[in-house]
């Protein structure tokens, strides 16, 4: 079958990676499961990947693997301990294949389980191909008839977007002021996962016009053009000076962090939750106490997250906005995710 | 009567601070509570202050003005419409007066109350005195016959270390290690409360032997040295290479959060808790997401936390080790706290 | 001034309560505020007043008081000590008098307040009256130019919905089936609300189809009629026979509560909360411990919570329906509650 | 092998539980694991799995099968696909076998498993015997050298005390007076966690005066006896007259929710936790809302709590009390916990 790998890092996206002849995954084990990839995202981490941002964090990786984490496709084939899965049902797929076993696993926390591997970024293969091997612990089924391609980006975007809106429930109140930074393929979701899930007004702040018009039409309360102050002077006018009450940094990045802590409410909890990488974020100790912020990291969500947030999808309470490309375009795609010409996102077609 | 105020900032203590006749506080308001101190404790942020760390935070309050925020004494005179406090009464005082209608004191925040004034930090006349004014709604009431001067160190530092340990509680189960960063006036409660309040397993970290000696004789399980690595190999030691699922950081100054995020946990939420200042915590947002690293802010307790703390007090559950002085002698007070030469807390006595 | 109070209990309206004229109130104490009464809700509670459901649970409060405890208005005059409130001003008022220094209101538990009054309920008076003796601890300033007549009901009816869905909260997630037993005065903020503050599928049941018609229109996902099963063959079939996860009773009296535990899911923590009342709630211990049920109480709501509820109203994204009556026609409204006339809530005009 | 199984009901325990000889267990699945058992305990559910109290909720499973669902011994033969377990190493069980997929399980709630399997309760094959059959789901490892058998009572009796004490936690601050209402065999886990875990005042009741002299060594700070009315008298002493603020009642049968509802106290939400089961309880809905009472049913604990609570042992905090009886003799075993003469718990020896 066709796959994109990772070859090296650090080249232009089309050297960095390629399009290859591979054999097809076979099932081993009795819970393995065969997808048929009919659409997997396109995500900025996959840039990093390519940056080499990760390489240390995962421990050196060897060179090549399909690359790939955000997959939705057909059942091809089930191992013999498989129930309830035929070839043919539309399946979406948690980006982690967990052990189900261990403490993580068990306390509803199984992104941080202890035996975990996340296809298409640890090195295990992912989904940029046309087929995918996983387990049947991070399979998730949809309704008969569903058409599994533009849902991808639920499986790792909209799942993390999720988690983060999660995170920030506990401080959101009637009149809280959160600020969504940067409404890309995440962010078009935490805008509306805010609104659905609480009762937040919302701030969408980037620094791309077009997608400020964006968020105002998927439900952003206001919006913010993240000028050469970063925002801030906008953001303290829209907050009567007090600052915004919760952050969710999709970016993280450049100088966003920096710019957050500026417009962070200087009283009572001020939380900024860091989805984004890439910058570094350095409150002093005497703004953190004095202030009682919280600065909360958040990852990808967990499969129960993502089968919550299929049945709000299902619903009808939030939209995907996407632009596919054939799976033979993922250099093309990536150079349109990494000008910011992307609305939503990516999706590769095999 | 005499009253420690300070005049200046950054020069030697005796020099910022004097000692001088000022004229009695008189009741004004219908609410106004006057108290006869007993005792008056001295706390690292009296250096702050006169280092002038919080001059800007707090909007440059006029000088002079008595310090002294963490205050124990006798009711001396009440305003018309207080009710249920008598002349000789022993009580402790909340540091924060509070308005007790603002959103914050409504919620059961209320060392953010909108209006709060801080006797003894803020400008406003603090307990290093003979009496103290101050409002019905931060005194609490102490049992008949109990001797105020020893318990002081409650109103401030004890109520800070309590209201970390209730910040640490989601994350602390049986098997939880978290490292105290400290054991000095604050420090020294944080141990006991953990092992009251929690089943957390308690590693206290200090630069000083003595005091990881006092650390076990208070119950910390086990001690590690804050030597030229700061105490991270004894740390992840101590925790089988996994790093402390949990940190308390009554220092947060010089290099402790630098190091504080290297003995971390890395993965699964590992929550690293500011409660002193004067450094800088700078994680890389890569660090941050990956982990899933909470940053948390904390401040002194509540009102409510000071009568929850008295009564574990009352219990005999949580003792003061305390050294008093003279209040005449509180430059020499403040010179032993600075040099580290004093076990658990100082306490003047007027 | 005009007041309709009680004179007797278990008499027609119009017998148990009477118009007559009273003095009326005078500033005494430096928080006193006096409100013209602008709207005074009419609820189930001042039936149940009369039909002395409350004599003993209430300390059986002296005769005569004015009843009427949910009322917005204009400030008239203010007490020494008040300030921010100025004559002309509109508020609404939380319905309990609260102390601000006991545990509770430390706590934002304030409806527990060891020294609440509650006037219109305890023997203090109430609000169906020209004007009201309040404090300044339970005023809420409106927007300058807002109408208070229609806002009357969030006072009461209004938090307690609110108060209600918020201990639902927990138990919510996508997917959850949320019924809300009774579309009056409380449970049409019910059906509202949830929709506002959660991701629940909402199932409104009510025994008038009338209702049902108008719980769809504020935003119902699905309506049960409560013919002679209670629903229960309704409910089951609207929830793939798995049972409601979450009850909302605003009804509780007559077979409610029975009817509820029928249609309460058999298993994963199944949540009754109760918030009218009348009649008796029986599981066994062991459906409780097999099933994991939660059967909760739930009373009226917290100052903070009103403050909420007014900003989400602010914003547009809850609203009331109301019937107005002048004053003097109180007997005719109760009358008008008694047969179930009323859509949504009645307010009186003085 | 030989084997208690149950072959009718409402007999003397001897009759309806009979010793015979079955085949041994056989590896059929690739996670399957069997077990040597060392210890099995002797439960209250037994007593009434022979009075057919579970007969219809449980869906009438087939006799004769095998009881003892507190299960512990030695690895005997693991499947194919379990890793880290050899024979000989000693093992703890957490009572239910489950999927790993459902909701339920991936949302840390695996005690509601929408596949579980519960030996010695629902119809499969429990630990009366020489050799149980599992899965590698429900196994705990125990430190190498460990004996098991004392340790069978925290599979079941243990985690049912811990997770109603986790359940109790939210309501529980210093001077929180909180009742245990039996201390038998969970009822004694219930005091020394509640002594761990929290800052609660303890006070025990039972009918027994011998098991308060017993709570008394272990923990309890205060005990009432259960006389006449049932110790309403003495509790409301104990506690100012002001109630309770928390019940764990792990009797729940005959008159112990009546007695409690008198002694709960009648404001703040004062939480009644029913472990027990055979009585029903039935408050007033008038009752539930004016004092907000939570009345909340509590099974079993998950997976994850009985590793917590295994560490929690493992660190000394928390003691057994056990009396071992041969298998043969389990008849005895039941008569004796039947007529209130077993301290602790009893254990069943191969």
């Amino acid at each position: 079958m066709k796959a994109a790998r990772i070859f090296a890092y650090n080249k232009p996206f089309a050297e960095s990676v390629k399009l290859v002849d591979v054999p097809d995954p076979e099932i081993t084990g009795p819970f393995d499961v065969i997808v048929k990839i009919a659409g997997a995202g396109v995500c900025r981490t996959d840039i990093h990947i390519v940056q080499a941002v990760w390489q240390q964090a995962l421990g050196d990786p060897k060179l090549p693997y399909t690359i790939g984490h955000e997959n939705a496709g057909y059942i091809e084939e089930v191992g013999s301990a498989v129930t309830g899965l035929t070839k043919g049902d539309p399946v979406i797929l948690h980006p982690l294949i967990t052990c189900g076993l261990c403490y993580a696993c068990r306390t509803a926390y199984d992104m941080a389980c202890e035996h975990g591997v996340f296809p298409g970024l640890d090195g295990a293969d992912g989904g940029w191909a046309e087929y995918l091997k996983t387990s049947v612990r991070n399979v998730i089924k949809l309704a008969p008839g569903t058409d599994p391609v533009p849902l991808a980006p639920f499986a790792d975007a909209g799942i993390t977007a999720y988690h983060a809106v999660k995170k920030a429930l506990p401080y959101i109140h009637p009149g809280t002021k959160v600020v969504v930074v940067g409404v890309g393929g995440l962010g078009h979701f935490g805008v509306q996962l805010l609104k659905v899930m609480s009762t937040a007004t919302v701030i969408a702040l980037d620094a791309n016009r077009d997608r400020l018009t964006f968020a105002k039409e998927i439900g952003a309360d206001h919006v913010a053009f993240a000028g050469e102050d970063g925002g801030v002077a906008e953001i303290l006018k829209l907050t009567e000076g007090r600052g915004a009450d919760v952050i969710l940094d999709f970016v993280a990045e450049n100088n966003t962090p920096q710019y957050a802590l500026k417009y962070l409410r200087p009283a009572r909890g001020g939380t900024y939750i860091v989805i984004g990488y890439g910058g570094t974020v350095a409150p002093t100790t005497l703004d953190m106490i004095a202030n009682e912020i919280n600065v909360i990291g958040s990852i990808v969500g967990t499969y129960a997250e993502l089968s919550e947030l299929m049945e709000l999808n299902r619903q009808g309470r939030v939209h995907i906005t996407s632009t596919t490309f054939p799976l033979k375009e993922y250099a093309h795609a990536l150079d349109e995710l990494d000008a910011g010409h992307v609305r939503g996102r990516g999706v590769l077609v095999p």
